[in-house]
């Protein structure tokens, strides 16, 4: 199997709360393709049906039949099991607590197998695939987008936990006297640094509240600037945190309020400067040259979906 | 080289800010002898002329030479460089910042092939060896003694991490409010629920601090109830934190403080189930089962240290 020119074509899809992105990738992991679809908000045969479609229209654009991809990958939120393909706790997804058997679904539709894992997981793959070419990775992935969350990649491989909850940094109190979090508990992460949290502590007029916050920031409006700072003290707690945790070479920063780029990843390396202070040990450790931001726009969900498809399918 | 019937003999040394314990295991790993010495307090010569003359007591107990133990490991707290097998940042031994060539002085000494690891994590190893006899262990072992620090066993490896810091966890900032820690920043976990805090914050009179606060709780004493309650608290954090983190399988204490053994895994447990009361998702993990402790003066140090060397010389 494989595009016009006889390669073997991999197809990696990124579900998201508002968008589905497909993307298909050469023998070298390259793009060559990509297709977007809005996602449905009416349950998870809908979801399944907007994921086939879509990378129907993926292979239509390399003039090849969808089920003669080599193998198909899929990120989505949610606690799942790599094992059968199925996800339970989509929440952003509007699943609720039902199980859905996304992956076995896809591959009855196209004929092509395919592998499911963790939208965030499939994330910081495809960070590692992009920054840490051809070499093991080890970093974390923090996506900060509706919610905050991490994917580790410890030593080349990815860290999927017990439970499959490793990397859920979101629910970690940082802010013991701050808002309830909908987790239920007080002063998450995610409940003071997320794209839904910036939004409610910076309402806007349209624009996505966060970039919208950087600007007025940049522009000195003094409320924006306090709640910026605050923002990114709370990610750069977050960096200390895992740093000291697992102690990974490396920290990027993706997702919607990631689309800030350089000002976010600024105002996270002034915040560690500002925390190390008091401290020789943990300003020995130069935390801020560890903080990166991937480039707006990049797929990587998709990309890691794929690329992580492919290494299991061998 | 073996003991009097032949068989291979492992020597492990944990060499801590007040004692010295040195084991030997037999190919199956059990100990079949151990020795101690206090840690001398007037330098690296004198932790490793120690160290040394505890290995060289060791070898009489089974009427052997030092020299011909199979292989050396050496647990010591500080900031371990595996690669040569010295010590940086060893504070607890009074070495301040100095490079202490441990592992290469020792070899010289004895003619015994020497390789260190930092004490928690080559403890880490030691319950993981002893928690998951055969099987690959999935743990973290928290350390609750003079300071607070953590080892990781992820899908049966050693999670040493990039800048060798990994399982630092005594410097998360658990409470904003509270005291300054000795690295300089505020409220660190080790400033608030060490052995070394609970000294401070329930001072007794000449029996371990934290034996004395156990003790005084049960009994009903208010101030002790409150202290106790409040460690136990912060520790449950710490076992949060790790599991939405890493995603560990099981959180085991040791150290001098977990000596009040199902005391503190009981105040832990009541404390997570607290904690989670707010939450049906952290619920749902079921923390409380994780958690479990080390019986009182169980040498996990030596005996991962020990084992670590085996394995490396393998």
């Amino acid at each position: 199997m494989g595009d016009g020119n006889g390669r073997r074509v991999v197809a990696g899809i990124d579900i998201g709360g508002t968008k589905t992105l497909a993307v298909a990738l050469d023998a070298s992991g390259t793009v060559i393709a990509s297709e977007r679809a809005a996602t449905p908000t009416d349950g998870g045969d809908g979801i399944v049906a907007t994921a086939v479609d879509t990378l129907t229209a993926l292979a239509g654009h390399l003039e090849i039949d969808a089920g003669t991809f080599d193998v198909v990958g899929v990120g989505i939120p949610g606690r799942v099991r790599p094992a059968d393909g199925s996800v339970t706790h989509a929440v952003n997804l509007g699943l609720g607590g039902g199980v859905v058997a996304v992956g076995p679904q896809i591959e009855d539709a196209l004929g092509v197998p395919t592998f499911v894992e963790n939208d965030v997981n499939a994330a910081a793959l495809g960070a590692a695939a992009l920054l840490s070419p051809g070499t093991p990775a080890d970093l974390a992935y923090i996506s900060v987008g509706t919610g905050v969350a991490a994917g580790l990649i410890l030593d080349g491989r990815l860290r999927r936990g017990y439970h499959g909850v490793g990397g859920e940094i979101g629910h970690l109190c940082v802010d013991p006297g701050g808002p309830r979090c909908a987790c239920g508990r007080i002063g998450c992460l995610e409940a003071v640094a997320s794209g839904a949290a910036i939004a409610r502590r910076w309402p806007g007029d349209g624009a996505p509240a966060a970039a919208d916050l950087f600007a007025a920031a940049a522009a000195g409006v003094p409320g924006a600037v306090a709640v910026r700072d605050s923002v990114c003290a709370h990610l750069a707690a977050a960096v200390v945190h895992l740093v000291l945790t697992v102690d990974v070479a490396r920290v990027v920063f993706g997702g919607g309020v990631a689309e800030a780029g350089e000002a976010l990843v600024t105002g996270i390396r002034r915040a560690l400067e500002e925390q190390a202070k008091a401290s020789p040990w943990l300003r020995s450790l130069e935390l801020d040259r560890l903080v990166t931001v991937l480039a707006p726009g990049t797929p990587v969900g998709a990309i890691g979906a794929g690329l992580a498809a492919r290494d299991r399918r061998a």
